[in-house]
This record gives C-alpha cells, sequence and structure tokens, in this order.
C-alpha cells in the first residue's frame, strides 16, 4: 500500500527569512517525512516543486541541495522528480513524499479508544524553544553548557528527525496516531475530536530535553509554550492499556524515546493536569494557519 | 505502475495577475495531467498544496474548488490530501498528480528513432495567442467573430485539454511522447536531444485553429510565435514510420485530432521548414523559467 502526503513550507512562515537554505532543505523533507512515520509508512521518495526569484544569491541552490542529500540520507528516501519555478516573493516550496506499508496497516488519527494510553516519542518543546532563541524572545543564559544546548535547541527547531525507528512498533501497537507539527496540545486536541473521544495529559509525564528543562527552571520559557509551540516533529499515538508494557520493551529494545503522557477517556475535550495536580488553563492550544 | 508528477504554478508567472481562481485551479491540474498523459498514464488522484494570503478575497476559495472540481470531472482524477499555508505575495499551487499504467508501458522521452515520424494532439498556438491577446499585445479585429474566437483562446490559455482520449494509443504506438508545455520547438529540440537524435518539422502540416490561421491572415500573430509560445498542453510524439497508418484511423474513430509534422533524423540539431521551404530561424525557440 501506497501513503502520499504533501506539505509546502514557505521562507519567512514556516522558517525564519533568510534561513539557511541546506537548513530549508532538510527541514521540507523532514516534514513530509513526519507525516509518513505517524501513518506507520516507510518513506521511499519524493517529489519537490519549488520557487525561487530570477537570481537566487549565489551558492543558495548547491546548499539547498546538500541539505537535502543530507535529509534523503538520514530518512532513506529519494528524488524522484519535481519542478522549479522562478517569481518574486519569498522562497516556497513544496514536497508531496511517498511512503510504503503492508496493506491495510495504514494507522489514522482517527481510531482512538476511550482507556487507550497517550505516548509520544522523543522531547517536546524544543524546536519551540528553539525559535524562541532565534526570535530572541528568550535568552540563552539559563543554560549552563550555554552554548550546546543552544545548538541543540536550533537544531530541533531547523532539522527535526521524525523517529523512522518507530515505524514497525507503530505498525505493530498503535490504536492511532498523528505527528506533532502545530504542537501537541492542539494535535491532541485534533486526534481526539477525530476519534469521536476526548483525553488527559498529565504535563508532568511529558518528556522535556534537558535544554528546555533548564530554560523551565529558569523561568526563561514557560511549560505551556512547550505543550503548545509547534515544530516537534515527533509521532502522537495511542494503544491500548493491555500492550503499553510491550511497547516499552520494544522501544527500549530499539533504544527509541518513549513516554506515556495520558490516556483517552470517553468524554469529548481534553484535559492538560499542570504540575499541581489542576487543570492547566491553556490560552492558544497551539499553531493554526488560519 | 505508478507514475508521479509534480507542477507549481505562481500568480502572475504562469498565470495573470487576478486571474479567476477557478481557472487557475483547473489549469493547474490541467498542467499535472498533461504530464501523466504524455507518459501513457491514466491520472488517478492529486495532491495540491495551496499558498494564500491570510485574507483571500471573498469567494476566492469556493471559486478556486469549483474550478478543480471542473478539472477532476474532465479528466477523471480526485484529490487525494494536500496542504493549506497562508503567505504574502501571490498566490503559489502546487500539484503532484498520480497516474497508472500496465507495468512496462511508461512511454519516455529519450526514445524516439531515427525516422520515426512526429506527430502533436489538438492544435498549437491557441494558448500563446490567448495570452497575446490578454497582453493586448494582439488586438483581435482581424478575427471575424471576434468574440467567440477570442473566448476560443482565452480558454485554450485558462482551460487546457490535455488529451486523455490519446493514452490507449500512446501506450499502443509511442517509441516517445512529452507534452508540449514551453512551446513546440523548444520541447521538440528537448525531446530530440533526450533521444540523442535530431529532428525536422514542417511548419505547414502544423495544426491551427481557425482562431490562429485568422489572425495569421490579418498580421497579428506571427507562425513563430505560435510554434514557440507556450502552455499548448497537447502531446507531442514519436512513432514508427511503420505505424502511421495505424495510428490514423486509431485516431479517427476515437476522433482525436492528431496530425503528423515531421520526423525524427539521425544528426542532431531541428530544422523547422518554413512555409516558403527554407529553414525558418527561430530566435527564441520557447519558454524557459531560467
Amino acid at each position: 500500500e501506497l501513503v502520499l502526503t504533501a506539505d509546502m513550507l514557505v521562507e519567512g512562515v514556516h522558517v525564519p527569512r533568510h534561513v539557511a537554505p541546506a537548513d530549508f532543505a532538510y527541514k521540507a523533507l523532514a516534514v513530509n517525512v513526519s507525516d509518513l512515520v505517524a501513518k506507520g509508512a516507510d518513506p521511499t521518495l519524493y517529489l519537490l516543486t519549488l520557487c525561487l526569484p530570477k537570481h537566487p544569491e549565489p551558492g543558495w541552490l548547491e546548499a539547498f541541495t546538500s541539505g537535502l542529500s543530507n535529509a534523503q540520507a538520514d530518512f532513506g528516501c529519494s528524488l524522484a522528480g519535481g519542478d522549479t519555478v522562478s517569481a518574486e516573493g519569498p522562497v516556497c516550496l513544496s514536497i508531496t513524499a511517498a511512503g510504503t506499508l503492508p496493506a491495510g496497516k495504514m494507522i489514522h488519527r482517527f481510531s482512538a479508544n476511550p482507556d487507550d494510553k497517550v505516548f509520544v516519542t522523543g522531547t517536546i518543546g524544543d524546536a519551540a524553544a528553539g525559535l524562541a532563541l532565534i526570535r530572541k524572545e528568550v535568552s540563552a543564559h539559563p543554560l549552563s553548557g550555554e552554548g550546546a544546548m543552544r545548538e541543540f535547541l536550533l537544531s530541533r527547531y531547523f532539522r527535526p528527525h521524525p523517529p523512522v525507528a518507530a515505524i514497525e512498533l507503530l505498525r505493530q501497537y498503535a490504536s492511532a496516531a498523528m505527528d506533532i507539527s502545530d504542537g501537541l496540545v492542539l494535535d491532541f486536541t485534533r486526534l481526539c475530536a477525530a476519534s469521536g473521544c476526548g483525553g488527559i495529559i498529565e504535563a508532568d509525564r511529558v518528556p522535556l530535553s534537558p535544554a528546555v528543562s533548564a530554560l523551565l527552571e529558569g523561568d526563561a520559557f514557560s511549560l505551556e509554550a512547550a505543550l503548545t509551540g509547534g515544530d516537534d516533529y515527533e509521532v502522537l499515538f495511542t494503544a491500548a492499556p493491555g500492550v503499553a508494557d510491550a511497547i516499552r520493551s520494544a522501544a527500549e529494545s530499539r533504544g527509541l524515546s518513549l513516554h506515556c503522557i495520558g490516556s483517552i477517556v470517553r468524554e469529548p475535550g481534553i484535559t492538560v493536569v499542570g504540575r499541581d495536580g489542576a487543570p492547566m488553563q491553556i490560552s492558544r492550544p497551539g499553531y493554526d494557519h488560519f
């Protein structure tokens, strides 16, 4: 079975203006791969359409191409075609990626069941913190080992790593899944709504990187910002409570970072239980384009 | 076997600024279908990514969607997914279309052989004349029945009809094919170069619509402009001389407009023989983005 996914990225919107072309390319492919992974599909090939100014900066295209090759190598897929056009305005690109999976094995976002456990891969909020650093909304000084942590957060923003190592596990155990692109809270809300149920996340169980933890401790970044910031490109999935142990050991044997952060309930609506045990008031659950 | 193709269109580049959204949508799908048809593939589904201003004009999206449904109905394919983003700047969209064909039956542009005959579907230069009308580079007054002919040329520009009825015939007989998007002369040059040979087109045998013929007679448009103008979205193909008659009768029985316009030769380079029997001097063989 073949799965296709398409995402468009615009300079100045999805990546900052004057982003390094290699990062732009890397992120564009990662974003598409992320969607395939969440569906349980192995990335195989992609098509790229690219809109550039008539006279791109010298070296731009070479750098872009090198970022694309890095991403191809990391995610195991290759360029199968595309189109390049020129127009004034921001650089804009669209990738359609194709993935394969055994027939009938596609994972959807609409099939979570009450009592399912909720899992996420990786750590949450790194990219949002990276973006806040870029925008100088937070300063990095609460970070001990500042340079390395800053680098880590920026690289989480510019070079997301959708967990291709989780694909098999997802196929085997996930009842529903989606990638986290617009913020954990908003995407969890979408998954619950699509499945006709509700859910609870315990904020305390959401995995945070040392860098984000340090920012939180220094009051330079908020837990809410981590839970609602976009660009994680990790996978959010649900699974029956009976397979939670099997999931944990499968993840361990693959060196895959995975955490149970909550559960699905019958009643619609989602609750994020804060560190104090009370529901958090979330003012803006995530990033929405319109 | 599955074929994928991707094309990006930008308002103000591939269609005029302030194009009717329904036409923009129609053309975008047609352009992609055109590429599938030339490869001998039946269009099945497509993905669309669309970049719009944050506040599109009222009714824009509805009109766009209706143009898309018209095109879907005409070409027999359906929307399978996509992405919508918002950014300032011209409307920009990318379509990836998928088509199917029997295994091993894909038609390439690199497989023409010396002595092959060269065919085109439909008529050539209509869209270029339509664009010239839009840009007021030509006036329509040499056209008798001006209104209807003007409408015809504009519709050929805005609503190209790639010849889906030719797919079977192409699979059966074509040695090489490509769609004509950047001008007959340039695309023929590409096909010959890809096939490692050369070719001859007899300008007199290139099929022209009554509207373009009228413009030529009134000296309002040049034959060179018709042969080098873009946006035809007809198919250019080659076939062994022995099957030329079979092709003609297959086309007739399907009501398909098809003309033999020249032949492939061993020596690289192409010649367009003018109406006076001498090679035409072509200053600009077609449209190139860079």
